[in-house]
């Protein structure tokens, strides 16, 4: 068993806990508490799919000042102690007498003084990773300590991806690639659906990803009505668009981006449509820079959109992206946050067609100071023809 | 796009609403609020990977009497409206001025009298799937009407499977068997443990997985140390024991049990303790009956353990399992959930080799009036060697 979990050195997630506690310093807050999967992730390195199982809670506690402490079911001590992470407080989880509201109640009055305030993600995109009811009972042995929400003490530091992130979101984004390139493999009139996106999985896997955390898609005439459904086992037909999309994983790192194909010649109006997204992602390609905000992305996408003739339907535009499928922002005319240098985006345009019908289009980038920087490789500009 | 998205008949789903509005009528609570993926797929029918994405709450409330209503974001309704569910209300999330707030307390509202109670899951193995200021800001909306704990609204249902169920997670099992059977083909002397882990998934979709949301495991010189990792490249040595362990995945409907192999003849030790497993393991098939509770689980298995004179650690030794990888109860020293005939569990012993070194075996069972009924295939008494 290797010493050591990590995937980054050490002085990554440190350089990470630094960044975070700048942002505390700014704010009244003298701990913040962490309780989703991602952002105990992301300070403290830990990775494992143990937690698709919802038995057990974790928490990560940063202090203002000083390394982080993690109070963590007993089950997970061995591979935190592999982590970066030296504070670390466990308990025999799962305890239905006391399942850690103890240990963490305990663990932050230490932490923090009497009359202190403890942050903790309560904003969009977050949740608490843990039973409310024992979040209640955490709260009442604070004393006169409060809780505030951090939401953009971790969102703040986690939209700037590192060079070393940048590089394993762009890894994951190639073994997308090559997969997509394969689709032509297995992906044939008369084919099922459902197996369609069997294989897709098995080419991710094959291409290199540890695992595959999201597949979706769609197929029907002329465009798909739905691309959030499980795949049904329905054939393709001659005039059916296939789009899959994917978040598969690499090191922990995610990539998000679909790509389209049509089984046998595309109609006009799918080529129009195909030729509208791909400009409108093209322009944006040539023109977003550090300093939009994020419903500027949008309005470029439907202004192109629009300008080509095509119908634009409602929903985001594309979002952030990294050791969640998707993160914030969203491109949605409402959203009103900063684009900076670092952040790696999807750029996702859909056209309406029609009774339903729909096209969609994503690249993966980061942006720089120069402008966009695909992680993706660019899609065709005519749809592949199956 | 088939017109039902649903793998069940309706009536699976009335029965399921109805037990659970049988257990509030015994309460005071005259709706329960659900946020979880889980809930909502067990209510409603509702299956998708796009869960996968936590930019947007969904929320599903069962009244005390009728219908359930869903109050979910836009994407969803056209997949919800090929459920059974015909109450569907829905915003433009994500909306950074009011994300769903509203109309969820606005529906509480419609739903529940003031002064009146309204139940969500608070208690272990729950989480508030949406961000807590949000649920914060709902409850100031909510004038007189109180909100409690409904933990065992939905568990007290969901923990005992319907046959249709039972079939699915024997399904699920039979694709994970067949997998673990082509286990030889990939995993020998000198292959990487992170490519095993790989082919090993890929397998499971060849077998009939929709997808594989967990992969666990692990491989040492006479036992792993550790089964929550992430797999390293080391290439599996002479000497090895290797674990896999999946949660895959099919309708929705999980397995998880794992499988032990030798890399080279196995040490005594290890034989020893591989035997001392699947006789702890025996003992339980033919002993457990409904009535016992879930600490006599762990007591049978400890027990027999200690009479085969091999070290048990600590842990609990088996689980629930359903629409989830792991459920409640737990077999662990201080659960007393009773056991009833219709409960799917995972019999999950474990032995201590000394210096970190364990071996865990798992199998799958249907708990029915007279005992348990083996949904995986009984591991082989003795240790496959590759």
């Amino acid at each position: 068993m290797p010493e050591t979990s990590l995937i980054f050195p050490a002085k990554e997630y440190r350089g990470r806990v630094a960044r975070v506690q700048a942002a505390m310093a700014a704010t009244e807050a003298e701990a913040l508490l962490l309780t989703m999967p991602e952002d105990i992730f992301y300070i403290t390195g830990f990775l494992t799919r143990f937690w698709e199982s919802p038995a057990r809670p974790w928490f990560v506690i940063v202090p203002a000042t000083g390394d982080p402490v993690a109070v963590i079911p007993a089950i997970g001590v061995d591979l935190m102690s592999r982590t970066w992470i030296t504070h670390i407080r466990s308990w025999p989880a799962p305890d239905p007498r006391d399942d850690g509201v103890s240990l963490l109640a305990g663990t932050l009055c230490d932490l923090v003084p009497e009359n202190g305030t403890i942050a903790t993600p309560m904003g969009a995109e977050t949740h608490l990773h843990a039973p409310l009811g024992h979040y209640d009972a955490v709260k009442r042995h604070l004393g006169q300590r409060r809780i505030i929400d951090g939401t953009h003490l971790i969102q703040s530091v986690r939209e700037i991806k590192s060079e070393a992130e940048i590089a394993k979101i762009r890894e994951t984004c190639g073994i997308a690639d090559r997969a997509y390139a394969r689709v032509p493999e297995f992906a044939r009139e008369g084919a099922p659906l459902d197996q369609v996106f069997r294989n897709f999985q098995i080419a991710l896997l094959q291409e290199g990803a540890d695992w595959v955390s999201y597949v979706a898609g769609g197929a029907g005439q002329g465009g798909y009505t739905d691309v959030i459904s499980p795949a049904a086992a329905q054939p393709l037909q001659a005039g059916d668009i296939l789009m899959l999309d994917t978040g598969a994983v690499k090191d922990g790192y995610f990539c998000d981006f679909d790509r389209n194909f049509a089984i046998g010649t595309p109609t006009d109006a799918v080529r129009r449509a195909q030729e509208a997204l791909w400009q409108a992602t093209q322009s944006v390609l040539q023109t977003l820079r550090p300093g939009h905000v994020a419903c500027d992305v949008h309005r470029m996408l439907d202004d192109a959109l629009r300008a080509s003739g095509a119908t634009t339907g409602g929903g985001r535009l594309g979002h952030g992206l990294g050791i969640a499928l998707t993160e914030w922002p969203s491109f949605t005319p409402l959203d009103t946050t900063l684009l900076r240098a670092g952040m790696v985006l999807t750029l996702e345009p859909g056209v309406d067609l029609g009774q339903g019908r729909i096209l969609v289009h994503e690249e993966n980038i980061v942006l720089r100071e120069d402008g966009p920087e695909l992680l993706s490789t660019r899609a065709p500009q005519e749809m592949v023809i199956l």
